[in-house]
């Protein structure tokens, strides 16, 4: 389970007065960015060796309101790894107050839209990928 | 089941070469908003009466990519009403190509945040919310 | 001068009870690709022959707020055209009342990033953007 | 001159695989905030005296691109204060480079979105804004 910190902007408020739902979204994808770097290597390199993740589902529970200015910390964890699929899970926090909870399912495969066994295709990436 | 057009704009796009995941959520409050105004009443109305429909539960399923300029439809119904609860599911498609389906949950709330049971504090609400 | 109508989302209201300022730039952004097309051809023709035009620079004046569900225009005029450059400008109205104006410049260049004369390069594009 | 990091986020690239230009604007949004914090208070501090500062005018040169998962720094300055108004620039780095520049002017109004003169009426917050 990893933590990243960061700022709610204003931005990402709404006339309620509080986040707008769908920027929770962005702040997982943070967190996975993040969960990527501290194990050493970077989403980006899976990128740049031509592999995408696309989202194929997500889901998110709101328990409570984040507000504008706060200081809240994404927690992100590798749920499941296959050569063909990624899925993670997220906990957003105010401290250590539970605000929400998400899921995302990625898809793996290259710029063409083909499905592709990371393992095969990519075993050094593959390894690295199983000590996040 | 209503039915609301649009076209995805370059800012909804990323580095991917199509739509941005957390922008499909987006489009389903589109569609919530056009599903009530088809019924005869505005979204707006129920907050300038006090009440609030704050999202408490999110999901989506990427079938297909959405690409820039692409004319789309969201299809929005809503599912479930009770005086505390609403429940809306959508269905994104490109023509008759299905590209995505998601639900969301809402919570009934006043302005301070406190559930409110809108049969019984809005019966007028209430009823117009019961022909949508 | 053409002119294209949109309504305002949610999404695009910060916790001032009005539209967050950046947004305007995603409006003035549909503003071109209705001027596009509405002449006949696609943003999208150019991205797809190989030239993209990057905004360069820009700047907006805001005059009055626009709201939520707010049903608006945007109304879009090619004021220069160069073989390098384009420029636009930009007035946001709700029904009569003007709530901002803006301005863009764009500069042409190709997948690599290298300016492009797209009067050489292209010129049945170079001609069809002479008659927006 | 106030220097704040943060890191591009993957919502905020377009299909060009750049960022999309709307963003900077969230970025200055971010700089004003750490500037004030730097100083001593918040702006939610100002909103919570009921005071806002809508954007009223704003512009953005743009000199080279930046990239997902870039560590940039945003420079804010205040460059000019007075009772009803005030007026920033900012510079978008990545290490040394300079992306871009930018500038925004705030008006000071209240709920009511009538002006204020906020040295005579909180002249507590204005002596703290006269040493950001």
């Amino acid at each position: 389970m990893h933590s990243f910190q960061f700022r709610v902007r204003y931005q990402e408020t709404d006339q309620m007065g509080v986040v707008y739902h769908a920027n929770y979204f962005v702040w997982f994808e943070m967190g996975r960015a993040e969960l990527f770097r501290r194990s050493g290597f970077r989403y980006l390199d899976l990128e740049e060796a031509g592999f995408l993740t696309p989202v194929i589902k997500v889901n998110c529970n709101y328990l409570k309101p984040a507000f504008y200015d706060d200081l809240l910390s994404v927690e992100t964890q590798l749920d499941k790894l296959t050569p063909v699929r990624l899925e993670f899970s997220y906990q957003i926090k105010r401290e250590t107050t539970l605000l929400a909870t998400g899921e995302t399912v990625h898809a793996i495969i290259d710029n063409n839209g083909k499905p592709q066994n990371l393992k095969k295709k990519a075993p050094e990436l593959w390894s690295q990928l199983q000590q996040v």
